[in-house]
C-alpha cells in the first residue's frame, strides 16, 4: 500500500503542476497578453492540456488506482481514503474523454475567448456566433462521453462543477427561491422610501478604488505575499497552487460597487485557495469541494459581510478618506442603503443580492436548451432578451449588455452558472451556522476584525478539502440539510429593512 | 523524405511550445509573481525542463534525424537542409551530455547562485570561491563531453552560445580592439572639453520615462500588438514565439539613461524576435543565429541609432516636452554629449559604449584561464583587479564592484560574456553595410524615420534565421570578413568628436 500510495501522490503532484502551469498561462492571457499572442497561447494551452490529459489517463495511473481501490479504510474520510477516492473519480471522468476532443476543446475555447472579447467590445454577436456554436457542439460531445444513465445531457456538464448535483435538484432549489424573490422584488419596486442610488454612481477615481479595494481584501485576510490583484475584462480568481493565488478586477470610475465588491468577491475565493492545505497540493485533501462551495466563500465575503451595515461601520470613514468629493456629505446610513439598492439591471456581475439569482436562472435555462439542442447559437440573443424581459422586466439595449456580457460560454464553461446561485444558498447556511457557533459576528466587523470568521472558514471548510461532498459538508458544518430557507430569510429580513417595508 | 520531415517539424514545434511555455513562466516570475510563489514556480519550471529534455533527446527524434541525415541537398542553405542540420546539431549536443552531469550542473548552479547572491551582498568572495571552483570543474567536464577535435576546451563552451566561433577567432578580433580602445579611453580621460554628465542625472519622473521610452520603441518599429514592455529588476527580452515578444526595463528617476537606452536595447532584441519567420517557429529557419548576432541587434538600436546625434535631432523636442523641468534649459548638443559620457567605471551593465568592450575582454580572458586550468577560483579577485587596472586605469574598491558583480559564472554561463562584445563588432559591420546599401541613414533618423533600416535588418538578418552561422552571415550581408575595424572606426570618430579631441 505505502509504495503504491507514494506513487499515486507523486503522479498527482506532477499532474497538479501541469494544471497549474496552464493556470499561469490562462491568467496571463486575460491580464497582460498582447492580442498577437492569442494563437501561440492557444497552442501552448492545447499542448499542456493534451499532456495533462495523457498523464491523467495513463494506464500506469490506472493500475496504481486499481490496486489502491482494493484497500479498505475504517474511516472513509481519512486523508488516504479521500485522496484515493477523488483520484479515482477524476481518472474515470478523464478516461471517458478522447484525447482529440480535449485538445480540440482547448484550442477552440482559447480562440473563441479572443473572438468573444472583440465581439463584446464591438457589440457584434454575429462574429461570435459560429464560435459559440462550435463550443456548444463540443460540449454536447463531451456530455455524451461523460453521461451515466439516461438523464439529460446537461447533468453530465453540471456534475463537472458541482459533483453529485443533478439538473432536477437545481430546478427544485431554484423554483421556491424564484417564488419568494419575485414578489419581494415587486414589493421593493413599489417601496416609497427608497435609497439614493446615485451615491455609488458619483466619481470614484480608479487609483483610489484600487488602493481601497486592496486594503479591504487585506483586512479580511487575503495574503498579498502569496497573491496579487490585477485587471482583466472579466474578474476572476486563479489559485495557481501553494503560495500563489491571483485575483483580477476591473474599475469603473462612475460606479463604486463594481471594483470594490468584485474584489471582495474574488478575495473570498482567494481565501479558500489560500486556506487549502499546501501539503496536499494536487490531492483531494488539498482541493476545493465544488464550484458552488467555492462560490459560497466569495458571496459570503462580498454580500453577507461586505454589504452589511457592520462592515461599513468600520470601513466608511476610510471610504470617505479615499473619496472625499463623492462621500463627504453622505451619511453612513445613506451610503449603506445606496450599496444595497435592488433594481433590475443588465449586467450579472453588477447585479444586487436579490436580482442576481434571476440572472443565473435565465442562464441556467438557456444552457439546458443549448445542450439539449432545442436552441442554436444564432437564436441566443432573441431568447436571452425575451427571458430577460420576463424575469427582470427590462430588455437589454444591445448584446454587449445582454448575451455577450460573460466570458463563460466562450471558455467552454457550460453547467457552471448554476453554481453561482447554489453558492448563495450554501453561503447563507454556513454564515448562519458561524453566527450560531461564534456569537454575533457583526460586533467584530464593526471593529474591523474579520479573523474569527476567516479562521472558522479555514478550519470548517478550507482545510477539509474534498473530505465531504457539498451536501454532506453542509450537514457536517451546519448540522442541517442543504436548504434555501436561510438565504430567503436573509434576503427578506435585510431588504425589508433597507426599503423600510412594513 | 516528406513524411519523415513532417514528423521532424511536428516534434520540433512541440519542443518549441514547451520551451515557450517555460519562457512565459520565467517572464512572469521576474515581472509579477508574488514572493510566495517562488517554490511552486521552480517546481513548474523544473517539470517543464525535464519534459523538454526528454523530448529533445528521445530515441524517436534520433531515428528521424538519422534517416533525414542521409538526404542530399543541392543547396545547403535551402530551408529543409538548414532545419535538418540545426536539429541534428542540437540533438547531438543534448545527447552528448550524460544525465548525471546535467543533473549535477542544475543542482550545483542552483546552490552557487544563492551563495553568489549572498557573497556579493557581503563582499565575501571567500564564501563563494569553492562554489565557483565546483562550477568551473563541471563546465570543464561539460566541455570535455562536447568538444570536437583538440582545440582548447573553451571552444566547446563558446560554441553553445556562438556556434562555430572559435576562441582563436575571438582573440584575433579582440586584440586590435583592445589596442585601439585602451589609448582612446586614456585620451578621453585627459580631455579638457568635457560633457556635462549631470544633465542625465536630473529628475526624470518615472511615468514620463515610461511613456517616452515606449514611444521610442514604437517609433523604431517594435510592434505592441505583438509584444509589450513591463518592469523587472534586471531588464531582458523574451520572445515567446510568433506574435508575442516581451521586453522588460527598470526606471531610475535620477538617471535618464537606464530606462531609455535599456528599452531601446531590449527593443532591438525584440525587433529580431518579431522579425523571425513565424512559419518556421521551432525550426532553424525561424531561430536566431547566435547570442552575438542577437546582441548586434540590441546594441545597434541602443548605441549606433539611439545614441546618435541624428536620432536626438528628431527626439529631443519630445524629450523636452516629457521632461520640461530637467531639460528646458539644455541644448540638443549638450544633451547629446551628456548621454555619451565615457568614463571608466566598475560595473559592466552601467558602462558606456567605449569602455563596455574592455569589461568583456577582461572576463573573456579570465574564463579561458579558468577553463584551461591555468587559474583557479581562489586567484580570481587578484587577477580581476590587476587586469581592471591595466584596461581601465582604476581598481575596484571591493569584490562586490569587481569579480562578484555578475550572476553569469554562478549560473554556469561560461562562454557567454564574449558574445556581448561580438555583438558590438557585428553591429558596426552590419550598420556600415546598411549605410553603404541604403545611403545616409542619419537623414532619415532626423525625420523620425526608422523603417528603412528596420526593413533592411528584417530582410538581411531576421528572416534568414539560422541559414548561415554568424561569421558567414556577416560575409553574406556585408561582403566583408568578420572584422572589428568598423567598430574601432565608429568609436574613434564619434568620441573624438564628442570630446573635441584634435
Amino acid at each position: 500500500m505505502n509504495e503504491r500510495y507514494e506513487q499515486l501522490v507523486s503522479q498527482l503532484h506532477k499532474l497538479a503542476l501541469l494544471g497549474s502551469t496552464g493556470s499561469v498561462l490562462g491568467w496571463e492571457q486575460e491580464t497582460y497578453m498582447p492580442e498577437g499572442g492569442a494563437e501561440l497561447r492557444s497552442q501552448q494551452l492545447s499542448l499542456l492540456a493534451g499532456m495533462a490529459h495523457q498523464a491523467a489517463t495513463s494506464s500506469q495511473l490506472g493500475e496504481i488506482l486499481d490496486e489502491l481501490s482494493t484497500e479498505k479504510f475504517d474511516d472513509p474520510h481519512c486523508p488516504e481514503a479521500v485522496n484515493i477516492r477523488q483520484a479515482k473519480r477524476e481518472f474515470e471522468q478523464a478516461t471517458k474523454l478522447p484525447q482529440r476532443l480535449v485538445e480540440e476543446m482547448t484550442r477552440v475555447t482559447a480562440l473563441s475567448q479572443q473572438k468573444w472579447s472583440r465581439a463584446k467590445k464591438a457589440n457584434d454577436f454575429k462574429s461570435f456566433e459560429p464560435w459559440l456554436q462550435q463550443v456548444i457542439d463540443l460540449k454536447r460531445e463531451e456530455a455524451q462521453c461523460l453521461r451515466n444513465g439516461d438523464g439529460p445531457l446537461y447533468d453530465a456538464l453540471l456534475d463537472r462543477y458541482e459533483p453529485e448535483m443533478t439538473t432536477a435538484q437545481v430546478q427544485e432549489t431554484f423554483q421556491p427561491l424564484r417564488e419568494k424573490l419575485v414578489p419581494l422584488v415587486a414589493e421593493i419596486a413599489e417601496a416609497s422610501n427608497r435609497p439614493d442610488a446615485s451615491i455609488v454612481s458619483r466619481n470614484f477615481p480608479a487609483e483610489e478604488q484600487k488602493k481601497f479595494a486592496a486594503e479591504a481584501a487585506k483586512a479580511i485576510g487575503f495574503d498579498f505575499e502569496r497573491g496579487r490583484i490585477d485587471e482583466s475584462a472579466h474578474p476572476f480568481c486563479s489559485g495557481f497552487g501553494p503560495g500563489d493565488c491571483r485575483l483580477t478586477t476591473r474599475y469603473d470610475e462612475n460606479f463604486f460597487n463594481m471594483a470594490f465588491f468584485g474584489t471582495l468577491h474574488e478575495a473570498g475565493h482567494g481565501l479558500y485557495e489560500q486556506g487549502l492545505n499546501p501539503e496536499a497540493f494536487g490531492l483531494g485533501m488539498g482541493s476545493s469541494v465544488s464550484l458552488g462551495i467555492h462560490e459560497s466563500q466569495s458571496r459570503m465575503w462580498e454580500n453577507l459581510v461586505g454589504r452589511s451595515h457592520a462592515f461599513w461601520k468600520h470601513f466608511y470613514p476610510q471610504a470617505q478618506a479615499h473619496f472625499p468629493t463623492a462621500l463627504k456629505d453622505v451619511s453612513l446610513d445613506d451610503f449603506y442603503r445606496s450599496i444595497n439598492v435592488v433594481e433590475p439591471s443588465f449586467i450579472r456581475v453588477e447585479a444586487d443580492e436579490v436580482t442576481y439569482n434571476l440572472h443565473i436562472m435565465l442562464r441556467f435555462e438557456l444552457e439546458q436548451m443549448l445542450i439539449s439542442g432545442e436552441l442554436n447559437a444564432a437564436e441566443v440573443p432573441d431568447v436571452w432578451n425575451e427571458k430577460f424581459e420576463t424575469y427582470l422586466g427590462i430588455t437589454p439595449p444591445d448584446d454587449t449588455h445582454g448575451c455577450l456580457q460573460d466570458v463563460h460560454w466562450s471558455a467552454g464553461l457550460i453547467g457552471y452558472f448554476p453554481t453561482y446561485a447554489l453558492g448563495n444558498v450554501y453561503a447563507s447556511q454556513f454564515y448562519a451556522a458561524a453566527g450560531d457557533q461564534l456569537g454575533d459576528l457583526s460586533l467584530q466587523f464593526k471593529q474591523g476584525k474579520f479573523d474569527t470568521l476567516k479562521t472558522w472558514l479555514n478550519k470548517n471548510i478550507h482545510e477539509r478539502g474534498q473530505q465531504y461532498p457539498a451536501a454532506e459538508l453542509v450537514k457536517v458544518v451546519t448540522e442541517n440539510e442543504f436548504d434555501a430557507q436561510p438565504l430567503v430569510d436573509h434576503l427578506t429580513t435585510k431588504f425589508r429593512a433597507v426599503y423600510v417595508l412594513g
